[in-house]
C-alpha cells in the first residue's frame, strides 16, 4: 500500500490509505481483474488497484478535468501501465466498458442509482461493487437501491483516528468516517 | 448550552459543545458549586460552568497569557460574574483554592499527576474530578494514577461526527475523539 | 445523572447515560418545561427530564405494554411525580398534548414523519425537538423531512467507547452509535 | 478475505474481518513472506496470512490449549499447509523462529515488551511488526516501547460499525475499536 503523502493531490479530495485498503479488500481483486473506478478523484484507488491486478485493467472514470490531470500525473508517477482514464460524467462512459470483475464508486455526482445500475449490469456473476459514501444521502440511497433491486449487500462504517506524534505525545486526529457498501452479484 | 461559534477563540484550542456537555454533566454541578477549571483555554468550560452554578464560583486556571486574555474577553462577552481567572502553571496556583465541589482538567502542561493530587486534595467527599484527554499519554497517565491512588473512576472515549449540511447532502465531519475520565472522591 | 444500572430494564432497550446527557442538553430543558418523550422505552429519558424540570411535566408515550409497565416501575423507583404515561402508538395520543417546550423521539414505530409533524405542531416557538436515531433509515428520514419542511436543524453522530476495568487493563467496549438530530422551531 | 462466521471460534475472541484486512495490509505480506502471529487465538490472522503468502510460512504462537486446538481445526478447515502451530507462552518459543518478514501481535499475556524485543530481533531490515491493541495499557506500552527503542512507527485506532439488516432497517452495531501500531525495521 502506498502512503497518502506520496500521491499528488492538488485540491482534490483523496481516499485515505486505511479506506483504500478496506475498499480494495472488499472488491476482492485478483491478478487479472478488470475494474471500474467511478469518481476516481486523484486516482489513488485506481493506482492501488492497478498494482494489485497487474495482469488486469483499471478504468478510471472522472468528470472533472483538474482531477483527470491529477490521475494522469499519478499514473505516471507510480509507473502503472494498466490504467485507462475516461473523462466522463458517469453513467456516461460506462456503456462502453467491458465485463467487470469489480467496480468501485467513490463519487457519483448525484447519479448514484443510474451508476449502480450500469455497473451492476457490467459485473460478471460473483463480481463485486464497492461504494464509498461520505454523506448520509449517498449511504441511504445506496442501501435503498440495493434493497429495491434485491441485491445481496453488506455495509459498515469505518472511523479511523490516527495517533499523530507531537513531541512526547500521540494526539488523536480523527479522519472523517466513510461507509463502505459492498454488493456481490449472485 | 452555548454554540461553539459564539465563543471568542483566537488560535487557542476549544472544547467542543458536545464534549462540554458531557464533561459538565459528569461533574454534576449544582447551583452553588465551587469549581476549578485547569487548563481553561478559551474559558468555554468555565463560562458554561458559571451559568450552571450561578450561586457558586469558578476558578479558571490557565498559564498562557494569550488564553488568559481570551478567557477575560469571553467572561465579559457572556456577562458571567462568578469566574475568577488565575494565571498560573498548575499545580502552581491550586494551593490557594478553597474546598471544591468539582474540578475539570482540560490541560496539564506535563504535570498531570501533581495537578490531580492537588485537586483531589481540595475536593470535598462526593466531589468529582473530570479529565478531558486528547492524547494517549494523558489518558494512560490519568488511569494509571487513579489506579495507583486507589481512586474510584470511570472512563469513556467520545467520538462526535457532525453531519454538516452541504447543499442537498449531509457530510460526515469527524471531531477529534476525547477520553473523559471521571473520579469521584468517596 | 442516573447511572444506567439503576434503571429497571427487562428486555427493553435503554438509551445509555452519555446519550441521555447529550439528548437532554440539546432539548435545553428549563425548570418548568413541558416535554413529550415519544417511544419512551424504559422511561430513562422521561425520568431524567422529570428531575431536570421539577416544576414542569413530562408525557411519556409508549405503545408496548411491557415497556409501559417498566416506565411505571421506574417512575416509582425514582419517586418522580411529574411524569404522565400514555400508552399509545404515536402519532396517536399526541393530539391531546398541551403546548410543548421540548419533545424527544426515541422510537417511532415506522411513523416518524407523522410523529415529527404532530410534535412540531405542538412545540412553542423556540421549542426543540430532539430525535435519537439508531438506524440509517431513521436518520435519513428525519433529515429529509426536516429539509422538506424547511425546519432549522443540526445533527451529529455520537460513538461512545467505554473503558471497562478488567484486572489491570482498561478494555475498549463500544456502545452502538446514535445520531442525534435537533430541530428548533423558529 | 474470509467471512467471520466461516471460522470455528468456540469461546476464543477473534479478530474481526475488517481488522484482519487492515492488519495484514499494514504487514505488507508478499507471496513468500515468513510471518509470526503471536497470540494467534482462533488462527484467523494466521490462516488469512497463509493464503496471502502461499509460498511463505506462518508461525502461529498461542499459549492456550483450547485456542491451539481451534487453530488446528481452522487450519484443517481452510486447507492451508503453511501454518506451523507453536504452543508456548511468548516470548517463549520465539527464540527458535527463523528470520521474519513480518510479525503480528494479537495477544501478549502481559509480556508485550519482551515479545516486541524478541520479534524485532528476528525481523529482517524492512520487515514490519504490527500490533493489535484492545486495551489502553497495551496501546500505551507499545507506543512507549517504540519510542524508548527509537523504532519507526505509526498508529491508528479503527472503529467499525456494521449496518445490520433488521427487517426494513439497517441498524448500527459497533464493534469494539482496535488500535493498530505498525513498526518498520529500518
Amino acid at each position: 500500500m502506498i502512503d497518502d503523502e506520496k500521491f499528488l493531490r492538488g485540491d482534490v479530495p483523496m481516499t485515505k490509505q486505511e479506506i483504500r485498503i478496506l475498499t480494495l479488500a472488499k472488491a476482492r481483486l485478483k491478478l487479472d481483474s478488470v475494474v471500474a473506478d467511478v469518481g476516481a478523484g486523484t486516482g489513488s484507488i485506481s493506482i492501488e488497484a492497478a498494482r494489485l491486478a497487474p495482469h488486469g485493467k483499471i478504468f478510471a472514470i472522472e468528470r472533472k478535468l483538474e482531477a483527470v490531470e491529477l490521475i494522469r500525473r499519478n499514473v505516471e508517477k507510480f509507473s502503472v501501465s494498466n490504467v485507462e482514464i475516461i473523462c466522463a460524467a458517469a453513467p456516461n462512459g460506462l456503456e462502453t466498458l467491458p465485463t467487470l470483475d469489480a467496480a468501485i464508486v467513490g463519487g457519483s455526482g448525484g447519479k448514484l442509482r443510474e451508476i449502480l445500475d450500469a455497473l451492476y449490469g457490467k459485473l460478471k456473476v460473483g463480481g463485486r461493487l464497492v461504494i464509498n459514501a461520505i454523506t448520509l444521502q449517498t449511504t441511504a440511497t445506496a442501501l435503498e437501491h440495493c434493497r429495491a433491486c434485491g441485491w445481496s449487500y453488506d455495509a459498515f462504517q469505518v472511523q479511523i483516528t490516527r495517533l499523530e506524534r507531537v513531541g512526547r505525545y500521540d494526539m488523536s486526529r480523527a479522519l472523517n468516517p466513510v461507509t463502505i457498501v459492498t454488493v456481490e452479484k449472485i
